[in-house]
């Protein structure tokens, strides 16, 4: 039996080494250590492609950075996120910025034109921006078949030095699939071209060919869910119609008592056949924002 | 000021006096009880229409009865949910169940084909009878281009005496919104088709207007949201495009700590203009199998 | 296999009915359904003695007429409790109330004499009134050297009609224990008396050896958790010293993932010897003040 | 306006510039970085003395030095803590260890002598040796009136080279309060001897007095609460009772909407008195075993 050691940490240690001694001591820290060691194998492991869920809104809590790192950096094969996401990431390459607000006046913040997500708050005039970027580049997206597709011209047409996840999967040929997309403010935009009479072709469920087809040929595979939510479900059941993961990082703050996918244990897909029996695999019961600098800084 | 009064329970009390007393206590049981209140506010007012998201898996969780008789009832006049609720439903409509489990080995249960869900099971072979019912009735989805008319049509072909939600929508005639329809059983016995070569022309944003003109023209609104995910944030963004709520009641197990939408208490949607400033609104934490047969019972 | 049946509401049903239905369904109702028919169990096993720990602060939350009538049925053999719960109840019994605030200010409530307790308010000046009682009543007080005995004596200090915990529990010759009282109102009501210079001999240690014996003497044991702290802990390490329970109920919303007590699932205990490997038991993840109510009314 | 920051992270940074970088991001990362900055504020105001409640198995949770470190560089001024992590501390200052367990059987953990603590192990025998510590020792014990000096007798006696918080608190004469310290395993060693005929006169209100007076001194004063329960209370009532905290920093897992203390959000402390209006304060909602070390290690 492996014995807990007590963590000692020290104003100049560096981030790589408190997660290792986290690795070493019990409860919710434990798995943080076990995570990254987890990371570790998955992207050591060259037969392996690694499919990343991000639900929550990451970019609002600040994470934007670490995610397109890790795909400039190529640890990350296939990435699945919810509209909003994609929403705030346009949003912040078209110049716009998220805001701290540590107190709240929800019905104040609505007069001055603030929404508020927990403890950040966007502008809201953001909106007339993304606007004219669909009005004006709609010629380039009304012809696109799949939501990959539309996602990746978005990519494109961004700034070279965009520092966007958007862009940064753009340039690093990583789809990026959201079946969810018409549940964001990208949605909305595209309704706003519909209502005012333009057509598109984009269908609801041409994406899931590419992505269960990927899934099948990848010899090995790690699966990172931030959150839950579709995301999590998505690459879920790509799995469940190909074959099964080999690795498994979880984070999320939900509880499984619940009965819902986003706080279901990853032990619980053993029974479905999208984890593999012999698979690592571990849940991080953590905010997300906490947990992944602490976990992935030593790849970036 | 109000006092509270401590409850007084006894062996023949009716669930409704219950939940009026709950009302007078303290913590979560004082807004279950305002949750029952303002649930007669929202169904009393004539010129309300109600939006129900529902999210979480509510049908293994054994609550479809209560949202099929709050349909049935003419309660509800649009329900936005997950595909994998209506993918249980229509497996249950198909002559299947779920079961009890309430300790488990899930490399045991995927040997033996059973897909856990908490303390629920499903039968794996579920998706054999699904995937026979799209084939069967291939040819009269093919031409559908909207995910509502797709359900809608799902719920048509149902036999007449099938207790199933997308059966008592169809009847009823309340649409079922369901932007992530793809991430579900359903879309993976869609993509089966479309793997197979079969085509289908439903678009992924073609729902959009007719909620947002619904939400437009409804001059009072009620929501319900039940575990938040997809569903409540796209009936958030409806009511952001067009005019607030009025009433609304939240229950979910989330902490709006972590920032995602299924978290965020009610108050937040008053800075995006999701919630009017005069609304009555309750957050109810609580797993939604226990609050919802409270909040609901007095009105079946 | 036991299948899920679908709960059916209506608008006359009895509380006990519809948590007999909840046990037929999934996630936390099937959790309260299990947990009324482990307490039936429990409650009717001749030779079962029960524990009921309760933390949290039940009597403001509006639980106090709840565990009154459990005691008064003669359902509890031993209290554990925090002393806040004992002081809140004891202010009660002086003839103070709670008062709901589902809204909060808290520099004004301080202001205006208020303490918080989540959704409910307590005036300051009970402090002045239980004052005069520990004032008036230390004689009685003085000689006393077990908290339990401390507390038997405050019970039969009040009013004969008096609803009250302490009282019933006096009537009923139910024991108290309450191992911290020093940290809450009523051990501040007693620093003040010591502060002024008079002594009392109650001893930090003197009512474990009842409770051991007690625990030892019992053939069979069941234990009731509300919201873990000292009041679980305290009864497990009795039966760890003696023998272990036969039946187990815990309501509680902390997660076991943080590796405190107060979250930690019921089986843990089996490691310890505080649960028999054959024991009945649930853990249900639920605010007690609307778990309470539905497991307990059909006794009471 | 503050602009939200994504956070930059790189296989080589500190902590410190990490949770430097938190603070500019949002969610709980954000208030990690919050928590950090208070911190800073806390232990540089010459005038402010720090109260630090501990609950939760932090010992097990591989927290013991990083406590026993922030004591040593004279950060503490008072521990409140759980008989729990005492008796943990002692028995490694006994030799004992605890150890890793990633999957659980408690049956089989109880018939080799194991106890559980989420996903910690101790074995049982520890409480062999403890017995032995305060049988040998009891004639120091046996005339102690408060438990803070037997726990500093307790801290005396271990080797000079002990790695304890008992120790460390000794050397540096930080007084440590446990109201509950007979909810423990140290509690049950006392009954032990008591139960062989021993007697000992701790009392159960003796040590009030000495905390409420520091408080009434400490002209400026910080707490630092983790897990909340009696330790944290304890300290709050304390303040209540004397004047208010000017700093305040809480690290839970609790949700504030079951209604007690350990949830209850530092905020709602200015209704009681316990914190200052103009007190800078954050509540982390994290597992501790994570927040702890990200907060602390600048000051180590």
């Amino acid at each position: 039996m492996e014995k807990v050691i007590p963590i000692k940490v020290s104003k100049d240690m560096k981030v790589k080494d408190l997660v290792d001694a986290m690795a070493k001591t019990g409860f919710g820290a434990r798995k943080i250590g076990l995570a990254a060691k987890i990371a570790e194998e998955m992207f050591s492991d060259k037969e392996c492609k690694v499919f990343l869920g991000v639900a929550g809104a990451m970019v609002p809590g600040g994470m934007k950075q670490l995610i397109i790192d890790l795909i400039n950096k190529k640890y990350i094969n296939v990435l699945v996120t919810t509209g909003a996401n994609l929403t705030h990431d346009l949003a912040e390459s078209l110049g716009h910025n998220h805001y701290h607000c540590d107190t709240w006046n929800d019905e104040k913040f609505n007069k001055e034109g603030y929404d508020r997500i927990y403890n950040v708050l966007m502008k809201n005039d953001v909106y007339g921006d993304l606007e004219n970027f669909f009005s004006l580049n709609w010629d380039l997206f009304k012809d696109i078949t799949k939501i990959k597709d539309l996602l990746s011209k978005i990519g494109e047409l961004l700034p070279d030095n965009s520092n966007s996840i958007l862009k940064a999967c753009y340039k690093n040929n990583v789809p990026i699939y959201c079946p969810s997309l018409a549940d964001s403010g990208i949605g909305l935009m595209i309704w706003g071209r519909l209502a005012a009479g333009k057509t598109i072709k984009v269908g609801a469920f041409e994406d899931m060919n590419d992505i269960i087809d990927f899934s099948w040929v990848s010899k090995r595979k790690g699966v990172i869910y931030i959150g839950g939510g579709v995301p999590k479900n998505f690459i879920q059941q790509s799995l469940q119609f190909s074959t099964a993961a080999n690795y498994g990082i979880q984070i999320t703050t939900d509880s499984p008592a619940g009965g819902g996918s986003s706080g279901a244990p990853l032990v619980e897909g053993k029974s479905w056949g999208k984890l593999e029996h012999d698979a690592e695999y571990v849940d991080v019961l953590c905010d997300a924002t906490i947990a992944l600098p602490l976990i992935f800084s030593r790849f970036l």
